[in-house]
């Protein structure tokens, strides 16, 4: 048994601390790393990407819409053709850095509204996936199980990973529970821990109306952005190790792959 | 005899076009490419360096400060870890755009207010050094003879490349008159050709106090920002190519170089 | 019978200029000014606003989406609460060089795709509408008839004026007739400007079927961002002129008011 | 006996927090305020404004270069006259929202590198001086006592205002040690407290050299955007007051004045 650990890094700015990078960087396996655009000025690029190669963890490009002041969160109808070439230009400028520390970008997980955009919104889906197969067609992408991102990766001969959401209660249908309804959010660090070792085992878990639903996920996402948040992301690391799980990066541990 | 004709291009940005780059392409050898910071979004990027490789131009990172309202004509203090990974930032950027039509960047000529600060701030101009290298060590460098960022660049082993300015003045001493100054930019089309034909001959030309200097240059920087001067650009062109002067990119022509 | 014309303004930023504001201002009798969110940086606002006052030409603040790389075209999804607050931002940015000219904005019209957005979209139209009540609840809005931008406007209080495109096609039901189907913008100047004179007279004008419809406004909107926009908007002035309707700003020629 | 405590507030944005503002403004008087360029959305302005008004904290204009991604810490060299214009305009954004509760900015001061700028650089301070006389001439401004800025405003008929650092080391001259040099900064509350009593009762102080200098200040400048920070802010509030120093904004307390 085997899974990843993937969190969302690097999103510090100029003067502005988020998150405890550096107790993510001791639990996941993938740093979903900020590329500029919602997140992260070149120098929380260039560090967190060494602290990323120092660990062996693996970096992924957390591409996003232009938008420093919402951070990403709110949706920019931006035409396909122009999103495709923001999100080269993003990749474009991570892959600066990761190749300062002798590595590369290993995968691309679109972030915020993007990410939910991508679900469903088939132009956008696709000029994100356009933008990964030119910039590099052995790229992997992480997302949504269902999305029309992963659909749409697939049929460009990308290589797809499926992430599921520690920390999120699911529908009997499988998609996340909105967060506006209650019981969106999970907070207790045991039973978020049990319920992601269930997902590692392949084994069903509870739906948010008690069904039971099979979550099939190529990498576990936990937070960090609050001391709560560390504490939960240790807490699904520790149980995982200790069930005998092996906590390592989807896209394989050999630095030469 | 042989010399490169390089311009600034690519400096639009989203709704607002500056430049006839169609124009330019056509007549310059080495293109210096705006890689967003202080100029050039995402697509215009793109639309930029297809067709620089189209007409076999070689393209140039044209890195600046981040200053979009600006131009990149404001000097900023930006201190110089930091300006080294805005730098890299930048070329990473702009790597991914090469890349689509199968070229990479040829050199890396800063732009406005950091080509003027590298003159002489050798703090910033270590910066740009070390992110050129740091980025590629065989990725030569274009600017002012004389300057602290060439001096640099040599020490650093990489190979430098010397700017001559078609339409400005020169003091006895090499250096560029101040725009402020009366008689600083030069307008006539065939007095400035004339004056490029020497500087491509190695003959001496008049200074501005009618003194002769000797300015060796590798490079000749044309402007396109106005018709007058495309016009200068196409005589300066012309001119050097009836008088037997081979234009090519001081880079080398061979594309797989 | 009197009428107003509108134009937008002020959309240059930095090093890019656009439109032809000089030749617009002799033109029409209200300017859409642009606020520094999809255009206008701080000079330009002050020399725009500066030059209307000159001209006696009402002010009015050119409001949109945090977006200059998008020009303000791109639909962002911000939650209404921040809306409200970016608008007043906007307004109150604007507002500091309207008052060294010794007046202050006459009016409000949002930009661009928030001006289509708030057609429908009632969060956001309602954001708009409290950003001016908090502002000013004497300041005035311009906008679609029939949107829920000026419904909402209404119902707050606020005194709301019509606007109606000289070079649009429109439905049957008076709607604009959207820009990707053909027919969709008209270019001959006589047409247009004999179409903006029955809608100062209050006649039907052809839609895009054939049939007749009444289009009520109180201000006609020109362009001005290619030389052919210039020679429309003064095709419609000379014609109204011509025929004795008399071109005023919709919200009153007294400085004082 | 009286003074001011000063502080700077409102330097979020977006998602990223900064500095402990329910604190601070339970222990300060005066409150610069971001205006967006260096920090502070609008979102940011309308809630730091709110709540100073209901503490009856006076709100400042911290104006700022536009650099976000260096918090407003590096050197701009902006034209004097865009720099008038880039201050106005913060000026104005911020005016919409203190008008929100029923207030107006109460005086100004630079920040970061504009406020160490403007010591010395006669054209900044000129253009600095001139937006905010342009803006209103009744209103004051606070800043370093023997700067540039201060002469310069008080020969436009400015009032001035003269501010201390609780926290810094002073040369004898009577101008702060500079950060790179050791006891630049002090740390302990205690004797910062003390010192700011000595400051607060007109007596001298000691230098970095052990020597002895008077700094008259009209308000004194804390920190708050460390735990530590606020707990020295306390401290200096809590031993004036005992000491029978009235803490109160330097540019009165009447709301209506």
């Amino acid at each position: 048994m085997r899974i990843d650990l993937n969190s969302d890094l690097g999103e510090s700015f100029g003067r502005w601390e988020l998150g405890d990078d550096q107790a993510l960087l001791s639990i996941v396996t993938s740093a979903n790393v900020a590329c500029g655009f919602h997140a992260g000025d070149p120098s929380v690029l260039r560090r967190t990407t060494a602290e990323a190669a120092a660990r062996g963890v693996a970096v992924g490009g957390h591409v996003a819409y232009r938008d420093l002041a919402g951070f990403g969160r709110r949706f920019v109808d931006v035409p396909p053709a122009e999103l495709t070439d923001e999100v080269l230009y993003q990749l474009g400028a991570l892959s600066a850095f990761t190749a300062l520390s002798g590595d590369r970008i290993r995968y691309v997980k679109p972030h915020g509204a993007l990410y939910n955009a991508i679900v469903h919104r088939e132009d956008q889906a696709a000029a994100v996936v356009e933008a990964v197969r030119a910039f590099d067609p052995d790229l992997p992408v992480l997302g949504l199980p269902g999305s029309s991102f992963l659909h749409r990766a697939e049929e460009a001969g990308l290589r797809t990973y499926r992430e599921a959401f520690a920390d999120r209660a699911y529908t009997p249908q499988g998609t996340l529970v909105s967060r506006r309804e209650p019981g969106a959010v999970l907070h207790d660090p045991e039973a978020i821990a049990a319920r992601c070792l269930r997902i590692a085992r392949g084994e069903p878990v509870e739906a948010v109306d008690g069904s039971e639903i099979l979550i099939r996920a190529d990498s576990l996402c936990v937070h960090g952005d609050s001391p709560g948040a560390v504490d939960i992301a240790r807490a699904v690391a520790d149980l995982l190790r200790a069930e005998g799980v092996t906590i390592a990066p989807f896209t394989g541990t050999d630095p030469s792959a």
